[in-house]
């Protein structure tokens, strides 16, 4: 397919390009144009869409979630992260199958559609499944594994790295442990051989709570971060989701290290987990992505609630209404999390890239009037100003229709009926 | 117009009625009818909508807002409270005349309707033409008179109430002062003289900052409640908004005299003001209502946000993932809020109540499974899921679509010249 898109806002994320009024086009999965009107041979154009002066914009990346929770949306709620673990999801998700994952994570991806998500970074059961309901609805995903004491084995993990990776152009896999708190320490031996043998980064759950954190520090007389590290875990890069409870010296190893923090502020919010220090981190130059975490502890998958908090969060934290300002919030829900998940080509507006791209709909009074198109996107935008949502050249959604040829009700019924019978 | 809902779900926010299965029909401007579905003379409706299980709701009251303030949404952010308000905003409104006002107010009311909000409790310049803003466009309004030492005096305010009150079915008008630190003692005193004589309630925002606490302290010797309760201006009811910097005893005296609370966490977040004790003010059973503050403090007008931050926001601050659940945040931003207003008769769903409501779209994969549809609503709900929205029994928007007659887009043009205008 060669789209053009015309009449347009072009919010690129490129470093100081600012907003471009023009054309972007689109050729296959990529973009081949991004600039001024410019004369084209009408004849090559499957699609040609008329932006209004409506924002062209990278697509959100959704750097931490859980897809297959959607069946637990509003199942358990109200209550602390460890109880809710381990008296509500854990014994449901030990009897959710194979197939179950694969429908509750098409109703994620189309949440995910309706609010401009163009890749996600996702840890849960089964990535196979994972995969190939993100192949099916055309969404790009890195998967990322969640091992702990209760699977997948080491060798496990290794055959998912070696056969998940490179299995479609849509479709990555991390290599990645649930938590410190999930796993025994020679586990976490075996899976640092692991990394040294593939030098692959790791990700994993860190210092999400003050329970965790301190724990981990009367296990092993260091704190989440420091232990992992003490392990080579780190040695190849990676990072931790959440990061709420880090220490000068936690930032200064993620800073040192090159490791990435994708903070999840509206599941630390909901459970009470606590605020992360979101401003220390981009001082000290760390890379910070943004996750909107499981539909079962958030739970909503919506960036623009996520966005919203990451920056409000940091002005409550440091008592400062100028920290974190909107412009580095958007760069951390696009550029940041594609830096984190390793989609360097998935990043920015620009030849040559995947089109992963968003159209932000203008023609809102909630956007309006046009004094800052970037502060009204993160202050007082939301997913209702998701026009259409476009990945690796595909239009899967737009105008609140999904264009991806699945049958949303009957995705709607599926996990209706999976819910009943789990919790039965 | 009598309008026929069926296939309905009905969550009346009448106490302990939990959800009905049913229909509503709608009288003019009341409902006639809200119970399991009943046959009727087919001749009677002038429109029949089939629900297809949506639930209709009692719409939101936006219980503290600034409507004329959309000039200034994503013009001066990142700023805290007080110097906002003196270099960027007092400035720009001293230059803004009463036809911008109208004008900017019909921007706001468009952003209401999107996102389910029925009723609106308005501080601004100018209250006759915020009412002929609201009048034109359907939207039901109290206004609230924002009085300090720039203006205007008692005896407008006077004027204003007996004028204002009774003009027109959709419209009231309450007393109000802007604020201790923007008025003076003896002109406090001018306004109690008045409250007595009408034996009217009194507005105010009230402990919004610490500064203002502070300041409030050092000047008599009081908290901005106990210095306004000393002059009798609480005499006959009313109360504060925001409330973000109380004491123990603020709260006892609000409990005491049946005060109302308008809480705006947007606003308290976007702006690094603090977080209220929202809890605390529950546990000691006052009326806690919600409100977005004004569009350039917030900046947007969504009550699905307020919400999540409500909660989000109590739980953070009492660390307890259980603090004010769900329905009770459904109730603050419904319920609550008409009281706080005045408006019994736009409460709750029930025979004989203006029509004032909303539809929450289900058919979305936000609000899918159906585990808990209050909690979908307050956890996971957007304004997106506003399907429809009706005020005084006439629809003004439906499925995307303004139907009260407005050229949206005039509107928001309107806007754009005004700002240009007032910052030129």
């Amino acid at each position: 397919m060669n789209i053009r898109f015309y009449n347009a806002r072009i919010l690129t994320m490129e470093q100081g390009a600012g907003l471009i009024q023009g054309e972007l086009w689109t050729k296959g999965e990529r973009i081949c144009y991004v600039g001024p009107a410019r004369e084209a041979d009408q004849t090559v154009w499957d699609e040609q869409i008329d932006c209004r002066g409506n924002v062209l914009m990278p697509g959100f990346k959704n750097a931490h979630t859980h897809s297959g929770m959607t069946a637990m949306r509003s199942f358990a709620d109200d209550m602390p992260l460890q109880e809710w673990l381990n008296t509500k999801i854990f014994p449901l998700e030990a009897r959710m199958t194979e197939q179950d994952n694969y429908d509750l994570t098409k109703l994620a991806i189309l949440e995910y559609l309706t609010t401009g998500v163009t890749g996600i970074f996702d840890m849960y059961l089964s990535p196979k499944d994972i995969a190939r309901a993100c192949i099916d609805m055309g969404m790009r995903c890195v998967l990322v594994s969640g091992l702990n004491r209760f699977g997948p084995s080491v060798e496990e993990m290794e055959k998912r790295y070696l056969s998940l990776n490179g299995m479609h152009p849509l479709i990555a896999y991390r290599m990645g442990v649930h938590a410190e708190y999930t796993c025994d320490r020679a586990l976490l031996e075996e899976v640092s051989a692991l990394i040294h043998k593939y030098q692959a980064p790791l990700f994993t759950h860190l210092s999400e709570t003050e329970l965790e954190t301190r724990e981990c520090l009367e296990r092993w007389g260091m704190t989440p971060p420091q232990f992992f590290d003490s392990l080579g875990l780190f040695d190849f890069g990676g990072g931790g989701y959440h990061c709420v409870y880090f220490t000068q010296e936690d930032m200064d190893l993620f800073a040192k290290k090159g490791l990435h923090i994708v903070t999840n502020p509206g599941s630390n919010t909901k459970l009470a987990s606590g605020i992360a220090p979101v401003g220390r981190f981009l001082e000290k130059g760390i890379n910070v992505a943004i996750g909107t975490d499981g539909p079962s502890s958030n739970n909503c998958l919506d960036m623009f609630r996520e966005m919203f908090l990451v920056t409000g969060l940091a002005k409550l934290l440091q008592k400062d209404a100028a920290a974190v300002d909107a412009y580095e919030v958007l760069k951390m829900a696009t550029v940041n999390g594609a830096r984190a998940m390793g989609l360097s080509e998935a990043d920015v507006l620009a030849e040559g890239k995947y089109a992963d791209l968003i159209m932000i709909d203008l023609h809102q009074p909630n956007m309006q009037p046009l004094n800052n198109i970037t502060k009204n996107i993160v202050y007082s935008g939301s997913k209702q100003n998701v026009k259409l949502t476009m990945i690796n050249g595909r239009i899967l959604y737009q105008d609140g229709e999904f264009r991806n040829g699945v049958d949303s009700e009957a995705i709607y019924a599926k996990a209706n009926e999976i819910i009943a019978r789990l919790a039965g």
